[in-house]
């Protein structure tokens, strides 16, 4: 394998391996660490793959994993009333919800709702808080796993320019707040698709992270030699030279950012597991896991 | 006036103008605003000094306010109880802490001890959490002063670049969630005091805010001609020149960046008065008010 990619899978591995152990711990205490994804009943094959995808994660930590489904009929009401359930029963630890939320409903209502104590993706305010004040304790995965990443990698920030492109409010915002903590201290730049020169600010980046939701938007001159390069997209492309037609893609060209960085994560097998297995730790410490 | 000095005073009387039109109606329907701030009785003359300006300026607009003062003997834990009765109590619409606490309290536990729909600094995580989410309901008024003196100014910021020198809980963090938000549109970059090299990124600003804590720290030639300078800093500084033998200064050599920059707030009579301004406002909205 290239000495630049980082192997995400092995990283998360590794995150497994601990949440295994502490899973292990909580059991012979008495507690079974479960995980309820809250969705409505619709078909959905996007998310019924996510969801086999969790489920084999969590089975392989020993984590209890279901799906509780509201139906369509019930609408915003009954969703709200399926998260109170789930907070006040003493059995879920981790309530996880699907995004984004069904049209018309309010992410403002929702993530309110849920028990902050179960907010293991940080939706409620008072976890987006406690991470905007820096001491976070439950804050978005993937915005976790590229901390995760950069630590498993010993790339140190200190000092360093961090430029992110993308402000949303589940990778871009909550990785600003990360990155700039004390003791990461990394001077953090925020890009945006109102940015007036996006390639101005990536190739001033020593680590860039692209969370634009465009399939290989960032070209490889955008990336400045020697920086480290983390891509948060994940997409479906056409590939006619694939037996399936289609090929997994990340935000960043891939091909032209590797020949231009020191380290750079790959899509498939970069950001993604890793944030499944932050997942699987925040649960397991919902469940009263030690780390 | 110089053309280029922005006119603090001015912005914050307009302000002040709305919340006592909003204080006499609320007056009208029985309400009678009332801002709270909760100290130790320890002797303090730099909060005796502030408390004046600031009782001065609620006069101004007819709201109430009062200091409570908590015996030191008592501890943190008679400041959490006074948080208490603050809270349960229906008069009191506005709660104000004098920062920074005193040598040993926790700002974890005080801060979220203030009731949230009082705490018009934004100090608890509740609120800072709604501002890091982008729909701020009450959040640090220095930080919102900066975008009440852009607004006035008719200082658009979408596509421009902010760059923030500090990351403070209380203005540069907050501050740059503010300007991120959609509708405001800026590329955002915070530096602090591991930056490499703050005057790299300082002389790429569009906006250049100063929340240093240092006095006079950034020089003349950090500003890149034609920005818009912010000095958030107050600071007393010694000068023989002075009857007083001192004087109030920023975090900007203000000279110097004047003579670069297109606008600039002055210290005193920058973003001071806004600040204050800022504060009634919350006060007032606490107490119902509509704006």
């Amino acid at each position: 394998m290239d000495g630049k990619r980082i192997d995400g899978k092995a990283i998360a591995k590794r995150i497994e391996e601990e949440v295994a152990s502490d899973v292990a711990r909580l059991r012979a205490a008495g507690t079974e660490p479960r995980l309820v994804s809250l969705a409505l009943d619709e078909e959905d094959p996007s998310f019924a793959s996510y969801l086999r995808a969790r489920e084999a994660a969590c089975r392989r930590v020993a984590i209890r994993s279901d799906v509780e489904t509201v139906p369509s009929a019930s609408g915003e009401r009954g969703f709200l009333e399926a998260l109170d359930r789930l907070g006040a029963d003493a059995s879920v630890h981790a309530i996880l919800l699907k995004l984004p939320l069904p049209a018309g409903f309010s992410e403002e209502r929702i993530f309110s709702r849920i028990e902050p104590e179960k907010d293991v993706e940080g939706h409620h305010p008072l976890n987006a808080g406690l991470l905007a004040l820096g001491r976070p304790r439950f804050a978005p995965c993937t915005a976790l796993a590229v901390l995760e990443i950069l630590a498993a990698e010993g790339i140190a920030l200190a000092g360093k320019h961090a430029v992110i492109l993308g402000r949303s409010r589940v990778v871009g915002a909550p990785l600003a707040a990360l990155l700039l903590r004390k003791g990461t201290d990394a001077t953090v730049t925020v890009c945006h698709s109102r940015t007036g020169d996006l390639a101005r600010f990536a190739r001033q980046a020593d680590l860039l992270v692209a969370a634009v939701g465009r399939p290989e938007f960032v070209p490889g001159d955008w990336v400045r030699p020697g920086a480290v390069v983390v891509d948060v997209g994940t997409h479906s492309v056409p590939d006619p030279s694939s037996a399936k037609g289609w090929r997994l893609a990340g935000d960043v060209r891939f091909d032209e950012a590797e020949a231009a960085c020191s380290r750079i994560t790959p899509v498939p097998g970069g950001v993604g597991p890793v944030t499944t297995a932050v997942l699987l730790r925040a649960t397991a410490r919902a469940a009263g896991g030690a780390r």
